[in-house]
């Protein structure tokens, strides 16, 4: 195998902290792609052979399949074969494969897949029957080819990894990334996603250290034999020298062992230094991170996500394996509470179900509780699935994307038709189930006074706050620059929230990013908010910051928040509170 | 020709009011298709033939071509022939225009035209060179069939209007809507588009009476005899009986006495019936409006658009060019002032240049003042343009999707930079250029006590606004319904941003859709605005609306819809209000 042995560096965004050692080995898009490493300059002829052979030998058994299938049903049913032989003869993207043999020194097989790859993607994502059908056909011919390619004595030997590995993609769905096995991948970087992408944010709740919009990296890599990851600062370091390596040994050991101190908070309250107590809960996806949770010392579950469980799969599963899944989290949380968001699909998350036409603007569009208030029969098999949890142990119910008092309303009847029903069939249920409201588009946020009569708690979602009150799509890296945290308006719309919930005797949470960044717990201490929930690995930090804080200082210093003009003024308020109280935690 | 006797009611939305009445013409997308005509029953095999035909010569050329090429320069070259070829032989294809002709009744040209055309958007909508070359190709074929159609002297004669015509259409673009020959076009009617899309705007600001959302219509309907558009109501009605003529010129007359009623107020001010002044002005796109707007009685514009003008053509117009056209405006409208929208690219608009990658979300993306504060060269040169024509008469300026305080910062140091530059260059300008900003994104309507400090006016932008607020793409069918005008956030938000204008003694505009609702006009006065600005054609009937009003009365109801929670509520007051001061504008 050819070692490249010169330093590399590679610069991405951080993803998700923590620092990974280990052979770098970079995945094609997909789990079943062919493998793909360097091949030698002396290599390059011996792969393009390869590459014709696998096509010869793919065109004659095509050429017999015709023959085959004119004489049982005629020349016109024969011709199907021809599209598949043109695809096989098409000169742009032969030329293309070659290219990619010869320049990018890539194996045969995996500069084959990569180009036809690329190519039905792109047809793929058409909305067009015929185009459609046609990709299936190439895909045929695709999958075929690569069964032809012949493993030769002298072919390189594949390097699928089934030892620890940092992975590199070009880019990893919520799934992926959720199928991950954590007990081989030691961290990840992708090229695609950004630090707020969904994909991140799983990361991070994963406690897997990542790196995303690491350019280039797919095509440029290829296996090395080994690298560094960091994830506190978006850095993959290929080939490290000793040096190197010795330099982020040192930092891991450090930054484990600053972890280490903050777990011998896990049993102490989370207290403000003047006695002010916050509720600190975590974000979870999948019940097994409920053992990660139990560690942190997180008092409960402030946000337990359900778009990949309830949409992962097939069929949706009905309330009676719903009631099983919050019933394992309610017991593992009990005593403290555990709250179920219901269904948030659409936005940049899974979808609930194929659109008809693709949405323009789907951060704007048929997602949250508008999705269950128009799926209503699968919007009351979750809330049934709750209730019927809910003697368990103690749960609460959170309606996603609110955007005024009718929403609520009509959620919470069919909450309680849910009630009515159990209670016909005998179902026992906790009549007091807690109900809330995440407060994530400005509307919900300046109605807020009213929305407080309605429910038992507000719950705000900060991505989405952030996002709609400045108007600016996150992911999008022509405006991503816009979208400011300590936007002005921002904290004048969730201090509007926590007057509102305080006035109407109700608690306020914080369950979006914003909970889980050390250099704003001033600005959401200040704020008086009643609960923060974060990623499970971030609930000891946070609960050294907030432990570290004057509440008084901190509502102080929020007065004078609400009176600035610009998030940058805001962000050196907060920053230098933070460094006043707990330098030590940022880094 | 074949004429179709039955009445045939097609409901849509309405787009602008007006109704016309007409032959129907159908067209194709795009200006270039063949002509659309419903064929008989007995005409259907000729048509296949015809088609057949067309496809028969088409063949032949191209064989002769590929043997030209082969004998030029080899096989090899001959075989792109091949993939043409292919297309004219792919059955899903030629059973999809068989079926257009044998049960749409489609003429042979536009089946194959439409069938065609459906096949190569898909291809063209996907980002891959490939596929764009062989789209390329494959419109290269498509033209040459077309033209191998035989226009035999039994063939049915070509049906493009050079008389005065209802046009349908699948789609129109905002330039396409633009371009319409007004001498020619009694009305339109599109499938695609919403009541609040830029092209239905557009539409009522030229004054042509249009429907929106009209389903099927391109397909279901070949050229008939003669149609009535009813704008007011989005009903298109082909063969209308005598009847229905009689009663719909009726319901025209009726509007048109109204209107003319109207106009007697055109001297008038705009003032409550309790003396309260309003100014009353116009929203233009096109100096050519500017004679509709001086008879209309509007008092300025207090929206000019200049997005069609400075990105329709090729290479943008520089600032010599530009203060051509705002000298003219400005010189009509003096003593009046007009205000210049500078570029608002992106979003829904045109954009100001390509995007290396499509927005996920453009409505949340590069859009607006984020365009002129990246392209600060082109931004400065539409400043200067303004400036340098700010002598002949009284020019403002203003700046759309201002998120906060700091963007309102960079444009005004940008607007001060070109009025040093043309101060050492000598041109005069008006020092005290009123400077404006938009309120449409929730964090500026939040901001609005800071931002007023900085700025002469603000101009509420309400389809955006109730857009962010709510988070709710207005042109996204399966969210539509949650667009509401009448959100109560949206009016405490406006309330926030009229109030923090007044603590800082500047003036409020509204520039939105919303200020063109006779239904909701007594919330505006009750929000106390100052301006209003709205597509010339509705400026006699707010005029009306406003002067039956008292400004006492709206301000009273307002305190009670600053207490209401849900969007009904507010409209159900607003109704009754207005049906109680001017019947008889509403319809």
């Amino acid at each position: 195998m050819h070692v490249n042995t010169e330093e590399i560096i590679i610069q991405g965004s951080p993803g998700s902290p923590g620092i990974s050692f280990g052979p770098v080995h970079v995945m094609a898009r997909g789990f079943s792609a062919p493998d793909v490493y360097e091949i030698r300059d002396d290599q390059v002829e011996r792969e393009q052979e390869r590459f014709e052979k696998a096509l010869e030998i793919t065109k004659e058994q095509l050429d017999q399949l015709r023959v085959h299938i004119e004489n049982l049903s005629g020349e016109e049913e024969g011709k199907i074969f021809d599209a598949h032989l043109m695809v096989l003869e098409d000169k742009t993207l032969l030329k293309r494969v070659s290219h990619a043999i010869s320049e990018r020194r890539q194996n045969a097989e995996y500069a084959f897949y990569a180009v036809m790859q690329t190519f039905l993607e792109a047809m793929r994502r058409v909305n067009d029957s015929y185009l459609r059908e046609r990709a299936a056909d190439i895909d045929d011919v695709c999958q075929r080819v690569l069964r032809n390619f012949t493993q030769d004595a002298t072919s390189p030997a594949s390097d699928r990894p089934d030892h620890q590995h940092i992975l590199v993609a070009y880019d990893l769905s919520p799934s992926d990334t959720a199928s991950i096995d954590r007990n081989h991948v030691l961290g990840f970087a992708t090229e695609q996603g950004s630090v707020n992408s969904h994909t991140a944010i799983l990361a991070r709740s994963l406690g897997i250290p990542a790196i995303v919009g690491l350019e280039g990296a797919v095509i440029d890599i290829t296996t090395l034999s080994g690298g560094i990851l960091d994830g506190y600062n978006g850095t993959l370091i290929l080939n490290p020298s000793v040096e190197t390596i010795k330099k982020y040994q040192e930092k891991s050991l450090r930054k484990k062992q600053a972890q280490k101190e903050l777990e011998t908070l896990r049993e102490k309250d989370t207290a403000t230094s003047d006695g002010h107590r916050i509720t600190l809960s975590a974000n979870i996806e999948f019940t097994n991170e409920l053992p990660q949770v139990a560690q942190s010392g997180a008092e409960g579950v402030g946000l337990f996500r359900t778009e990949f469980y309830l949409l992962n799969g097939g069929e949706m599963p009905d309330e009676h394996q719903q009631e099983k899944v919050y019933t394992e989290v309610a017991k593992a949380m009990n005593p403290h509470l555990t709250i179920v968001r219901t269904l948030d699909a659409g936005g940049d998350k899974i979808s609930a179900e194929p659109l008809s036409s693709p949405e323009p603007n789907p951060f704007l569009g048929w997602r949250g509780v508008r999705v269950s208030l128009t799926r209503t029969a699968l919007f009351k098999e979750q809330l049934r699935g709750v209730l019927r949890a809910s003697t368990a142990g103690k749960l609460g119910v959170m309606f996603p994307m609110i955007s005024g008092i009718a929403e609520v309303l009509a959620a919470k009847e069919l909450l309680k038709e849910s009630m009515d029903e159990l209670h016909r069939e005998g179902v026992p249920f906790d009549e007091n189930i807690q109900v809330g409201v995440m407060i994530e588009i400005p509307s919900a946020a300046v109605m807020a006074d009213e929305i407080a009569k309605e429910v038992d708690f507000l719950s705000i979602g900060t991505n989405d706050l952030i996002q709609y009150t400045v108007a600016v799509d996150r992911v999008n890296p022509y405006v991503a620059n816009l979208y400011k945290p300590t936007h002005p308006a921002v904290f004048r719309l969730m201090d509007m929230t926590v007057r509102a919930a305080k006035d109407n005797g109700i608690w306020t949470g914080v369950c979006g990013e914003m909970a889980a960044q050390l250099l704003l717990t001033p600005l959401l201490v200040g704020l008086g908010v009643d609960e923060l929930s974060v990623g499970p690995h971030m609930v000891p930090s946070i609960k050294k910051a907030v432990r570290s804080l004057s509440q008084a200082e901190c509502a102080e210093m929020m007065q004078q928040v609400l009176k600035m003009r610009t998030s940058p003024d805001i962000a050196e308020i907060s920053k230098n509170m933070a460094y006043r109280h707990y330098p030590e935690l940022i880094d």
